[in-house]
């Protein structure tokens, strides 16, 4: 019996193929308060319990990229270990508002599988599911990343490439939140008074504020998510690797990028789904990330007058301020954009 | 509609003017706990419950300076975005305890605004307030600050220069203290057997042990704290600042100094008010951090028999022992004085 | 009065003195949380609420490492302030299972004192105990350290050397673990299904990663546990000491092995008992930590029919793979072998 797992290869995945994730997590006031602590994230009904309480919630929720990194973090054992690449995620739904307390799980179920033509990697797409300890879905999403293989010899498994959505539709937004009690929305609380009706599709936010990443921090956040990728971690290995050094989780960007944007998009407070995310660079410690925001489009959500979505792109970049709206993928260690964020937001109407 | 903004500059300010400020914060038990992390503070009415409720606590009070670094972040948005250098704090009285679960806000009002004579900058005296869910005041505390002009061309605004009190008058001292129960007090649970007539006026205290400052600590501490100030945060931009680096927040600087004042001054349990504080040199990430301190006063509180008050002055050094009882101040990355951190602290009588 | 203290010195101890040690410390969720962030620990019962109820436990115990980190920590003020090094730990028993809420406080006895041949130096030797705050034992072991003579003219005093135990014996193990309901155990959340009967004396586990280790981290854990030896703190004072920089606390190389041992050893949930601990060399920060794992014995308790226990001998190295477990100690910043950890742990049988 090999008891120490060196991770799957490309190989050892198939199309159809489930994995129970290990190492469930129960949420709790730690976890959030690290989480501001990480990334700055202002934004009120996950600062306050009496914000939260006057708009709806019972009391603060977590904060939804915690949950996504909870739950992402689980799958890296079983999926990630030996990525070259995480190339993208997609059609990602939060479904249920989770709380401190509540108990996490995951799941995954290969839903694409394609060899790369060099005939020593290929792409694993799998839909990934969050689970809290009533067995609710809390989060729903699909990942593909690029994954070594063991044996270049071994044959090609038959190629089944998911259709996507572009982005997840207006109809199912929503599902997490609860009625939201515009008329007690403390709006000097929530640092600004910018609402749905005053963002226009097409408009542009330079997020301003910088934030230069430690290697202290985005090592602390990643075990504090569960995920165990080798290249986050292992110095004296990465060091002999591509890079030279360690990778930032690409996670962590999402939460910075999204922290920042508060500056700008201060009451957008809930990530309804993911459209899309894609790390078109990677981050190293010792950089400057900046953001800046696009409105891609707005939708009135069906049955409900308490608040919209704003579809968001969010860019973010490593040492170049945003306020020239950069859309350049940063190469070889010069600035430009490492993250494109594509997600719907609700914001009180 | 400008959704992101750059802060407020010099001419920005009126006498009078009110600021509400923005993210009310929930305290909890993560915040303790990352308190303790980042500055190692050992006093044990802050560290046990059990300790706490011995003493008369109901269970174990938020500690002084989170307190006052939480709302101090909150009023940096308003404030100091783009101060050029905190330049003092007066008149900090902490007035209820607080404890986990508490929701904390800050208002600001300018009580004082004074053009600098090169016509770039001013000084503008805030008088802040942090608030409880229940709106009893926690804190109130002046700070000044210098700030930019963003046109200076705007002509001077009417000088104000508010009188300031030299030091909190002792009679005001304790409201935030509940009755200690000095017989039911550990003495060595509480580190040392010095209590309030153990300490002369005139009395020096090297506090011997040194603690150095990484770049992931001052960062974390800032952003638990909101404060958004971007000279902690962004190292692209302060590349080509004043220092060329990141500056560690002042705040940090006087809760180092206070753990390290544990060694000699353990029983000294509750800031009760901060008379004054002016950080002489500013911080970078990897110098250490010593400190000393001098006993100014002492005090008996009317009615109380159960504790007393000394008034402290603490100087923090950077990269200099506190044995010889440094004076001269840190010039140009020499070595020297950083803080003047003048306080009252209760102790058992 | 001399109210700060620079610690004791090898003159200051007496055979038979009895140390009450400082600050007592009320554990919470956000101990648990920061212990993750620093670590990346997955142990399922530590994790999951919902995992550590259906084997048994009321709610998730703390880590045994942490308490152990925690009891340690206080220790250090009165014991080892002054330490040349820490030589050793033996007979550590975890007595009680401590959760969150729980009140934690230390006491020592010496129980050993020997003079070195130089005359300038001596070793120490502690039992110290962990107290509840209902008074029960939580922990109990004996460490030895090397402490510096503050005078060195002062003459020797009467050698005691105690006699310690090779190893816990397998009779007193479990006394800190509920009964287990190993048919409740869910082995894809606990991350394998290797057991008790799937280990075999003699096997040797590889646990391939590696972590890398920063001074912000080992700074935040050694604070967290009120843990005060200047070496891991004071970057001025240590340039001019023996290794030209900080040297991370033991304990964090003993919780970095621990948690990668995760991988191999995922089932072994329980440290039942530490037989002995020996640092053969520091580490710093920037090295990677590596580990493997021996099973030198198994035994199955008495009256038990859940779990048996494991006798691990980890061993931890500095930017070494452990692929070809290395035995050899790392010399002069050379990698190797930094850490031999022999403990017993229980797993389902």
């Amino acid at each position: 019996m090999n008891k120490a797992r060196a991770g799957n290869y490309f190989e050892d995945f198939a199309q159809g193929q489930v994995f129970q994730h290990g190492t469930p997590k129960t949420l709790g006031d730690g976890d959030r308060t690290l989480y501001t602590a990480l990334y700055g994230s202002r934004f009120a009904h996950h600062q306050s319990d009496e914000f939260a309480r006057m708009i709806g919630y019972p009391r603060t929720p977590i904060d939804d990229l915690l949950v996504f990194h909870m739950i992402f973090g689980k799958t890296v054992n079983d999926i990630s270990l030996n990525a070259i690449a995480n190339l993208g995620y997609a059609d990602c739904r939060f479904a249920t508002p989770v709380y401190s307390g509540d108990t996490l799980s995951a799941r995954s179920e290969v839903i694409g599988i394609k060899e790369n033509s060099d005939g020593k990697s290929g792409t694993v797409y799998v839909r990934s599911k969050g689970m809290n300890q009533k067995g609710d879905i809390v989060l729903d999403f699909v990942r593909w990343v690029m994954v070594r293989k063991r044996n270049e010899k071994i044959a090609a498994q038959q190629e089944e490439v998911p259709q996507l959505r572009e982005a997840v539709e207006a109809e199912a937004l929503g599902r997490s939140c609860p009625a939201i009690n515009v008329s007690s929305w403390d709006w000097s609380a929530g640092g600004s008074t910018a609402r749905f009706s005053d963002y226009e599709i097409g408009e542009r936010i330079d997020h301003i504020d910088g934030a230069t990443v430690e290697e202290a921090e985005h090592m602390m956040a990643a075990r504090l998510y569960h995920n165990n990728a080798r290249v986050h971690f292992n110095a004296w290995q990465e060091s002999k690797g591509r890079f030279g050094r360690r990778i930032v989780y690409g996670g962590h960007v999402m939460s910075l990028a999204r922290a920042l944007s508060f500056n700008g998009l201060a009451n957008a407070f809930h990530l309804a789904a993911i459209n899309g995310g894609r790390h078109v660079a990677p981050l190293f410690a010792g950089s400057t990330v900046f953001a800046w925001s696009e409105i891609r489009d707005k939708a009135l959500l069906a049955g409900r007058a308490d608040v919209g979505a704003l579809r968001v792109l969010t860019r973010a970049t490593r040492d170049m301020p945003a306020g020239g709206f950069p859309l350049e993928r940063a190469k070889e260690g010069a600035p430009g954009v490492i993250l494109e964020f594509d997600y719907w937001a609700l914001i009180p109407v």
